[in-house]
């Protein structure tokens, strides 16, 4: 993952499909908007204790706000006291002579105390610094109202004075962020939990899911600010279990099946303004995932007027799987980024990919059934034939763990799929994550979205107080380390990591971390 | 001049007059505008013979611009082929891939080929950094339209792609600026003189007048935007001979006189957004210039209405004038900013401003006659004292030059304000400035607002081709200096010279600058 070339695909011709487009954009969902206040300012100290190395201290209460007087190099920190996710706006009022110069202002937005600390002037990774949330501004006429016109998320906003002029300061009143969702926070359901730290866990997660729907399902409100179909699958979980926007969900996949390639295949992701548009990135498993999106949807809603629109397209991600596969019935490896699996600069693809796939095959087999379409026969016979070549060609009895490309790999992202896709019998499944879970291969999750895999893949096998064990440790983790939502990237043994080369640029309100929720709800844990 | 605290004035209560404040508002100016576009891109190269050390060079036609793929880090320089103040718009196109994180621009607006090639950051001077036009700006929907919200002062527009990602690059496209004035060009007759370079001076004369009518005269469109009264009775005087915007200078005329203090005094400048509010500033000699330019303004419009109205005012700024007379009736000295008269460290103000107080008082003077008020004759007897009290208090007979302060310094200023008070007989008045001329004292002007009174001055006293030959050496020194409109500063043996700290700071298109056009076409040179 060192470099961007991973994502120079070749060109795809798109081809449209205007009714389902059409479809998407009646299905877009009202936004629901709450004017939030700070609470109080803060400041940010070095604490080795910290995460990242720094913590937000109370610094006044926020009604100090208005009396502060701040002049040229001045600055204080709003904490708005969670996550927000809005529009800000505020009043600015000079104090001295009246104004002889514009005022110009260093806006900072962070969802970390971190974001606050560090400039970002510093930050050198490798995706675009374009996503750090600041903005530089001039106000021309004191005193004013200055609305600003882009979506924020954060929770922590500094208000840097950069010049006024030697005639005047400034105050500020009235901050404000008007906060936006297509989640209605009153479907949700109470979760009365005997343990606190997953009740808390719960509330997070909804909290984290409510703050990335948007006009889509966003993987994160901060950056990408984008549908990508690996998130979508997990947000919709999440959301049957709560917010049940399941139109929101639907709106999706007919986005996604609004533009595939000259193929059939759908993109990896989508970009929605100013008009859709079909990401250059295809990931083997993400395209699958568009089916078992549809799967899970059909599963909540029973709508099979949506199923049958979309089924074609469905069913058309898994044929071009199924091309993929090699001389033994296994899904080809490549040296590119061709499948995603988890951020691992290690991880083999192969066999956690040729998982995806059977897991896919075996819910494109119950749709093809639902809707009365003769591939059902098919797909049955081919994810026989392909949980077979997983166990001729990617099982090592010898080790008790499949293996992966051709040096063989034993990842724990291999075991897990292959767990969810309940290719070994029951009691050998459990028996594999068991195993998992005492041998510790060395090529380990990395991501939320991959500890979301290894919690559910316990659930699966029945492993329910390991699974449980496992989200209080992992989720309540970031709890403890200041989480209001929660986060993109979280290694326990490694907090600072990010596979873009700053902290500064992680999200820490990212769709594929929320599905505690889901876990908690849906399995009654 | 080296800190600001000449600026900090006593807290000054202001008595408003709310009908004069109302009538202004009524002759609210209507507004131009023109579009334009850039003229070709340029790139600025180091040279020791430019101003400033920096020459614009051409680089390409403007339709390059829009076959550019600017990706991060690179730059394009656009040349609007002329000063213009006004609006600026554009469109960007992504290249590449679909863009997957916003672009962030930063936009820099110059009036010299300096602001583009020396960064903003270097910037260190005393007054607010603000002032400098630049943008940092991100667009997060591609493509895009910009329509940016700030008027800019500029001939020049760098576009610098700050980040975009590594997936896309970027193209700009009708870039355009919506100009604005409130001069109406049609009403200016053109000039047809003999002398190319009077011609050439005229009609840069013309434009900085042009770019400097807004809602108000501005004193510069970059810097500081706003209504001096020293300015505008130069603008007025200018006005009067080429765009006829007469009620413009009534309008300003009715601002001053609607927010003087409680001692009825006018300030030496105005805010006039979001509310018009009388500046803390408060000048001896631009005080009297409201009568000046109420004088002036009678003379060229006869409008005895307006005058009737604000002759009360008018008659209290010389009153007010008259109260700082020492006991041996000249006006006193004092250690702080009391008296603009012209930017230089080391210059004296009391003898220039006696003379503008005579200077005032002998126009006040025919005012009460025309209005018909009994302070008429009361003003004749204060003028002969006044005039009295410069020689014998002021003139030094043996140097044949007037004195100022304690230190008895000879300046060109007190001779020039002395000559233009008409103080000595016709005669010696034309030997003073001959002597001035030849002697050349080392306290001498800084700016062409006091140069502009040296040409005036010397066309006073007879001394024509004097006049013209300095008003083609100095404003025609602008000129081959790549001057579009007349500078703020310009001194021909300082070329970096600035009060602020740095020539980035300083105004190109200002409006004392601007009276060759008056000074031709109104002595007929």
């Amino acid at each position: 993952m060192s470099d961007q070339a991973k994502f120079q695909a070749a060109q795809k011709t798109i081809v449209r499909n205007e009714q389902f487009i059409r479809m998407a954009d009646e299905l877009k969902p009202e936004l629901f908007n709450e004017e939030v206040e700070p609470t109080q300012l803060v400041r940010v100290e070095a604490d080795e204790t910290a995460m990242h190395g720094w913590r937000a201290v109370r610094d006044a209460e926020i009604d100090a706000l208005e009396n502060r007087e701040l002049g040229k190099g001045q600055s204080a920190i709003a904490d708005f006291g969670d996550h927000r996710v809005g529009y800000v706006s505020f009043e600015v009022r000079p104090v001295g002579s009246p104004p002889d110069a514009p005022l110009k202002l260093r806006l900072t937005f962070g969802e970390m105390p971190v974001e606050m600390a560090v400039p970002f002037a510093s930050y050198k990774g490798w995706i675009s610094s374009s996503w750090l949330q600041e903005e530089t501004l001039y106000v021309d006429v004191l005193p004013g109202k200055v609305i600003l016109p882009r979506r924020y998320s954060f929770r922590y906003m500094k208000i840097e004075v950069l010049d006024t002029s030697p005639k005047y300061r400034v105050s500020f009143f009235n901050l404000k962020c008007a906060t936006v969702t297509s989640a209605y926070r009153a479907n949700v359901i109470p979760l009365d939990h005997a343990d606190p730290l997953l009740s808390d866990i719960d509330r997070v997660s909804v909290k984290t899911l409510e703050d990335c729907m948007q006009d889509v399902f966003e993987d994160g409100p901060k950056r990408d600010r984008r549908l990508w179909l690996g998130d979508l699958r997990l947000q919709a979980l999440a959301n049957y279990a709560t917010f049940r926007n399941d139109v929101l969900v639907k709106r999706c996949l007919y986005l996604f099946a609004g533009v595939p390639d000259e193929r059939g295949r759908v993109s990896a992701n989508l970009f929605i303004a100013p008009e859709l548009i079909a990401d250059d990135t295809y990931l083997f498993d993400y395209s699958l995932f568009f089916t078992v999106t549809l799967y899970d949807y059909y599963e909540a809603t029973g709508d099979a007027v949506t199923l049958k629109d979309l089924w074609p397209i469905a069913r058309r991600q898994v044929e071009l799987a199924l091309e993929r596969l090699d001389d033994r019935g296994v899904v080809r490896d490549e040296e590119t980024w061709w499948s995603f699996i988890d951020w691992h600069e290690s991880l083999n693809k192969q066999a956690p990919s040729h998982a995806v796939l059977i897991y896919a095959l075996r819910r494109a087999s119950r749709l093809a059934e639902a809707v009365g379409c003769a591939s059902e026969g098919e797909f049955e016979r081919r994810l026989t034939d392909a949980e077979r070549a997983a166990m001729e060609a990617l099982w090592d009895a010898d080790q008790g763990f499949f293996v992966s490309g051709e040096e063989r790999q034993v990842s724990w992202a291999a075991q897990i799929w292959m767990a969810l896709a309940e290719v070994l019998p029951r009691e050998e499944n459990k028996a594999l994550m068991k195993r998992l879970l005492t041998q510790r291969p060395e090529i380990s999750p990395t991501t939320p979205y991959m500890y979301h895999h290894l919690a559910e893949a316990l659930l699966a096998v029945g492993l329910k107080d390991e699974a449980v064990e496992f989200i209080k440790s992992y989720w309540g983790g970031m709890l403890k380390n200041g989480a209001d939502t929660f986060w993109e990237l979280y290694d326990p043994g490694n907090p600072d990591f990010s596979p873009y080369g700053s902290p500064l640029i992680n999200s820490y309100c990212h769709a594929w971390s929320c599905t505690p929720t889901y876990l908690i709800r849906h399995y009654r844990l």
